[in-house]
Parts: structure tokens; C-alpha cells; sequence
């Protein structure tokens, strides 16, 4: 009885840091979103990891560092209007390991003039600095 | 002395495992080109985890399960021709814990009247049958 006791506390040890994991995960998305939607590319880029190997594949090609992938951005999206605004919707968090994660989901960018929107898939680290996108695979879909 | 020569011997056996994972990991790759190029559909589909739950992300669209996975390779590559020559250049394998690792990498088909390819994103598993992929993202670059 009290190894099953045991087994049940453990079982909600774990469940419970997969939960927290999970929203710590989907805390940096919305953060992401929020920055993005209040027109900061700098906030949006709080999400990533600032390193030389942070590693972004969009569509066919990869831009490798944190100073590559910001300037990147800032280039792509620099007015208000290039931004848009930023929803992600439909995202599913898998575990890997105490600190790592996968997380997949859809992009949509609402525009004045088109709506491009498509899939990412983010590999999350946790660093001393808290959880951070150290990969970053996004796909179009269409406009 | 004695200390430092065990954390040698650590030291090497990690990476000795970790190069075991890699090459078991960039196997499955292989395997799967060879088995397209010989004009296998089933063969290629052997490198993925045969599982309701085996997710594959192509540009904007999720297909889930191994068997609508295989449905969609089937009418998409139904002739030699359409199948074209695969390969799978540039990749890079991260190691996330003993039993997963993620792959990234550039896939091109050489076909007689295009030559589409574009970047692949891969999360692989140790699954009691081998080493699977779990989660593949794939996206054009350009024909």
C-alpha cells in the first residue's frame, strides 16, 4: 500500500514537471508574440538563444548565429506594417529530456496586404538564462 | 593521477557513445536513400517509427501516422520517374539524450524534369527496433 502510495507521488512529481516544463515552453512563445505584436523584433528575439551556434532554417535555406538571425529579422521586417500581426496557434510541446523540448506548431503573419503563414518546429534548451530556442526550422505554407 | 586517468576513460567513452549514436543515426539515413534509389517506397519507410503517432510536417500541411505517411509517399512517387534520384547532403546530427537526436540536413531529388529539393529537420528515437524517426519536418527550397 505504501509503495503504491509511492508510485502515485511519483507519478505526479513527474506529470507535474512535464506540466511545468511545458508551460515554461509556451511561455516563451507567448512572450515572443507579445514582443512581436508591440513591434519589437529585439523583444521577439528574447525567445532565442545568444549564441554562434543558434542555428535558423527557413524554407530551403540556414542562418547560423544569434547576430546573423536578428539582422535577418530586422532586415525582413522593418516597419510596423512588414511585422504585421503574429499568432501562433495549434502548438504541441514534446519532451525530450529534463531540458529539451520540441515544439511544433502554425504561423500566421495578418498583414494589410497578404497573410503568409506556415509550420515551425523549435528545438528549447534550458540554459542558465532559462529556456531558450536553439533551433528553429519554419516553413511557408502559402500567402 | 589515478583520477585524471578515469576521467580520461569517461571522457572517451562518452564520445565513443555519442559517435555511436551519430553513425547509427546517420544509418537510417542512408538506408533510406538506398532504398529510394532502388526504387522502394516501403524500403525508405522503414527508417520511420510505424506508429499512429509519427508526425510529418511538409511545409504548411501535418500528416499523422505512419500508415497516411506511407499513403501520401505512395501517391506522390508512384514511378521511378516521379522518384527521381534522392540525396541527403549537409547533415548535422545534435544529440539529445542517449535515446534521441535530432538530424538536420539538405535533401535534393534529381529527376528528369526538375530538381526540387530543400531542408529536412528530423527528431529521431531508440525504439526497441532501432533507431526511428519520430517527427520529420521537410521544406522546399525551389525547384
Amino acid at each position: 500500500m505504501k509503495r503504491h502510495r509511492a508510485a502515485i507521488v511519483l507519478a505526479a512529481a513527474f506529470l507535474g514537471c512535464a506540466q511545468t516544463q511545458r508551460q515554461e515552453v509556451l511561455d516563451v512563445l507567448h512572450a515572443q508574440m507579445e514582443a512581436w505584436n508591440a513591434g519589437s523584433v529585439e523583444g521577439y528575439m528574447e525567445g532565442y538563444w545568444n549564441s554562434p551556434d543558434l542555428t535558423f532554417v527557413s524554407d530551403g535555406t540556414v542562418t547560423k548565429g544569434y547576430d546573423v538571425v536578428l539582422e535577418r529579422y530586422r532586415s525582413h521586417y522593418s516597419s510596423p506594417v512588414l511585422m504585421g500581426k503574429l499568432s501562433f496557434t495549434d502548438e504541441e510541446v514534446r519532451s525530450l529530456s529534463e531540458s529539451s523540448a520540441i515544439v511544433t506548431g502554425q504561423w500566421r503573419l495578418a498583414r494589410q496586404n497578404d497573410e503568409p503563414w506556415g509550420r515551425f518546429t523549435l528545438l528549447l534548451q534550458k540554459k542558465p538564462e532559462g529556456w531558450k530556442i536553439v533551433y528553429d526550422h519554419t516553413s511557408s505554407g502559402g500567402e
